[in-house]
């Protein structure tokens, strides 16, 4: 066990850099020792996150791997996609281990990413051989691992409940519907007019009906767990409030059955031992779990469907707190140390 | 032309009564000219709702189906469910034209009623034999009607956009999910617990997965409307906002088609005419119709799937817009008048 | 009296300009006929704002004053400060009546002006020559008026209250506090990281400490209508709301009295025939008058002070409702049209 | 140093019992081994509170102060005033150290509570005799208490700034307004139409104008803090957020100097050692404190006056992280433990 491990954060003004700092300045065995961001260089680490105040005292840096590889034992790193691929693959060159909170190393092959991302991936040996930051599924594989693709915020509402019923055949794989409710921090910390408070408060909208990125995501990594191939339709809507992820999931059992007590036995089984997982019987919100690294998700039947619900908050168990958690994991910490 | 419409507001405390009397305060051609409420007798309407402070000078009186017929030509009863039926029966027999808020008079048969409300009806011979407040679709029936059954706020915003795809055979009937995501003044205006702000705030969870009362009023009336039954699954969410309502609609096209355009297509002909509905190519939010009367929808292709969006304001078009316009029609008014 | 005024929008893009385009749609003798913003030239109205779909259906152009001038009776003007007073000379020179929503008209002197605004005034000849649009107070002034200076949001909630006790001696002018708790859009539509909702919602916190410039506003004024000279301490709030101001003011009666019963004799003398004001028994909160033109204040005696509470919406009264009102005026028809 | 402290939350329904309850959650030495509430016998603590879910495993009891005395070494009492100083005696005869949420034990004397809370008080014994819950000034005295008062949470945010500026001599003590700004969790969880979240959302307003409870508590603890008498003014506002806590004091310096500069270096000085007390340069605002147990404050100069503005979430060091705090002490162990 590592007594102290020494974080940097690459990439330190958005939400999930603060969340992961927040976190880290509680945590017993963790600290962080070095923050980067281009535009900040110069900045102590509290000035952009007042809130850090008094509980961090880091100076933000130029991104140097080798300058971070001497400071840290892991680094966080909060870039966007494309630029992430290629700051992780310095970063790992320099001895450093790496959890990354892009969407750079999530999915099994180079094409689709691609296709949903746009761009030429950086390092593309690594696509399909780098974990998935989910320790319910993957724990093992984390503990060795040099990279850890963090999973996505969205994502892990789908894929937690639905790769253990697609591995046990409960569910149809070609009639499964994700309707996503979602806190506006997952839109991140950039200035957006649309993202201003008055234009979101007391409003809910859709977006990206059928073309967000982490629809491929989630049936990539929902067969990859569970050795069935889904296709899932994913449906997210900006929801009025900072943190939390709803997702409604709509799904029909298999011919021959499955009750959503069958669900829930499928579940209780499949996280026996996952700490964070609450398969719970009251229908779970976002504010039962908000600031905490838990899941709570139940199921219920509507006729000849079974409704689905899980709730996170995206910026805990969603990124942050995932990735203190695969951090944990990493270096043999209990799994739940620093998260509530 | 009726030059003014004198009206009365029967169970004054509630959220839909505060705003039918706050639209009737800016109406050119109707007044307040009644308020009862059990709880209130003997206040000033405004004490109830200070938002009113200087603009309705009314008294809260308790409910006398005779006092209220002489001083007004028009009651708008917004009591629960059960109590409606019995007092809009009374207030007929005194001779006034009555808009009905609750569920009492909307669906097609009593049986369903009773089934789903759990009370026996109290005037069952006009189950069914009452106009559906949706000028929309019954605009010659409500003109002549003494009792208009004023829509289900979550219904309209399936309705609407259902009934016209129905009637064209565009959409199976069997495969409808309706995702509703909900202001919280739709739970109405009692002191409990769970609608307290520091449980709602921040927070989004379904309820009544499957279960709610809304379901079969949509299913009943899209029916009538179209001529062809279907079966949809409502879900209705809370979301953190005062007001609104958005639903996220999941249909299949028919075998042999039925595209997004096709729907849109549809919907400007069954709307035209209609002021209030406008088809949008954007994606709505409640924010583009809060505080108005007004309707967004779209519609959007999604693989097999046509993913529909509808967007109103729970407590104008959902409830006390939607009065004044059908008062507006009642009395030979522009439909519009005094609505925004 | 003009049967339809044809208004255009200069700087057609923020949260004020919308609030007028909203307003104009409802008003019963007013028309926007034409709307300016560089950034969004060709774009209809609606695309920019799209609560306005189906609405108004106004194409945006570049300014050009003597294209307005053949489509317009009015302007408002909602331009920043500096850009502004060049525009409105302009339209003025084209023959062009102007309400001006920027601080450029409302100070008595150049130097004042200069100081707090930090630029050099582009049309010095009309400050201190222009109504200050406060009909309540310059009734008849705004009559007759080419150009209106539209009051400050926070200003008028110091203004309204104060202006009347100063007059009448009741307090003392060198010990006012004023602690403004204002609504966010106050801030505009600029794309800000400040003004994101994730780092707005869930906190309050002061900005301008002593430093906004509507203390001079607000001292200037109250000298203008009172004849007495004040000097205020202005302490405004960032609220989590989209819309309103709360201001509560300490005061202190002069030596011989004062109580807040006077206080509220005053206010009701002051403003007898005013339709707007609301003098009230209840402490106002902003809901009370949110989306309307209503002010609601009142007063309560603590020990020594008197403690005035004053509430508006600020896009309404403090900005655009206040700019109908001004039109209504300055055009001869009733005050209040098309204002809840 | 206790390994492990046993504590019983009394009155366990409230907002106060569940930011307790999951703080000490996640206390590395200290677990809740006991829970009462008279309405909600026989449920879990889990099921009144669904965030505790696989969290805290505890069954509510009716409450015994025997049965509390075997399970527990500490009880955490948040029950209402007048029934808490009943309870905390018979828990204290019980052989129990308490930590009393109440208003019961604040005081200095009796009459100024019976005048205020309008009950006679069920232990006059102990008033005056009891410790004040807040470490910064009293920390040796809570090592050793049986009883300790906790702070209020409104009364957190002015003495905490002034106690050390009025013993210092910097400020006139009879020309104090404390303008606060409260999230609605202060108001409790009652089932009250005035909390629901319609009534408070987009919505500030004040109350208990210069009659708020908190205003002798002030007074009284920075007298007996600083030695020196204080009259302030105490104006409360409820503004639409679930925790947090602004307050804006306005002081004026006394005659002979007094700068923001010499406050803020009283501050430092006062504070050393307290490491919950952050003197920030910035302006504070709730989202900088919310959900941790961090104080920020800072001063400005405003002409002859000195603004004060100190920040706390009221749920955390306005209340429960400040039982913790509190707790720690009391029980020799560090005393930010379990606090973020």
């Amino acid at each position: 066990m590592t007594k102290n491990i020494r974080v940097g954060i690459v990439g330190a003004t958005g939400y999930t850099a603060l969340e992961a700092a927040r976190l880290l300045a509680g945590h017993p065995s963790a600290t962080v020792t070095a923050a980067t961001s281009r535009a900040e260089v110069g900045n102590r680490l509290a000035d952009v996150h007042p809130s850090l105040a008094g509980r961090i005292d880091v100076q933000i840096e130029s991104l140097d791997p080798a300058s971070i590889a001497k400071k840290c034992d892991l680094a966080m790193c909060c870039l966007p996609h494309g630029a992430s691929a290629e700051t992780v693959k310095q970063l790992v060159e320099h001895g450093l281990r790496v959890i990354d909170f892009s969407a750079d190393f999530r999915l099994s092959d180079v094409a689709t990413y691609e296709k949903w991302y746009g761009v030429t991936h950086p390092w593309p040996e690594r696509v399909g051989k780098t974990v998935y930051g989910m320790p319910e599924f993957f724990r093992d594989q984390i503990a060795g691992a040099d990279v850890v693709a963090n999973p996505g915020c969205n994502s892990t509402t789908a894929i937690l409940p639905l790769a253990p019923l697609a591995k046990s055949g409960l569910i149809q794989g070609d009639d499964i519907i994700i309707d996503a409710k979602c806190g506006i921090s997952g839109a991140g910390r950039g200035a957006k007019v649309k993202m201003l408070y008055c234009e979101r408060n007391e409003s809910i909208e859709p977006y990206s009906v059928g073309t967000h990125r982490h629809q491929p995501e989630i049936n990539d990594l929902v067969q990859r767990i569970s050795g069935t191939p889904i296709q899932s339709l994913f449906v997210p809507h900006l929801a009025p409030m900072d943190r939390g992820i709803l997702s409604t999931i709509y799904t029909r059992p298999v011919a021959n059955g499955g009750s959503a007590d069958q669900v829930m036995n499928c579940w209780r089984e499949a996280f026996d031992g996952s700490a964070f997982i609450n398969v719970v019987d009251h229908l779970p919100a976002t504010k039962h779990v908000a600031g905490t690294n838990y899941v709570q998700m139940t199921a219920r039947q509507c006729g000849d469907r079974i409704v689905l619900v899980c709730a996170i908050d995206n910026l805990a168990k969603g990124a942050s707190g995932a990735a203190i958690q695969n951090m944990n994991v990493m270096f043999g910490l209990n799994e739940g140390a620093g998260l509530a």
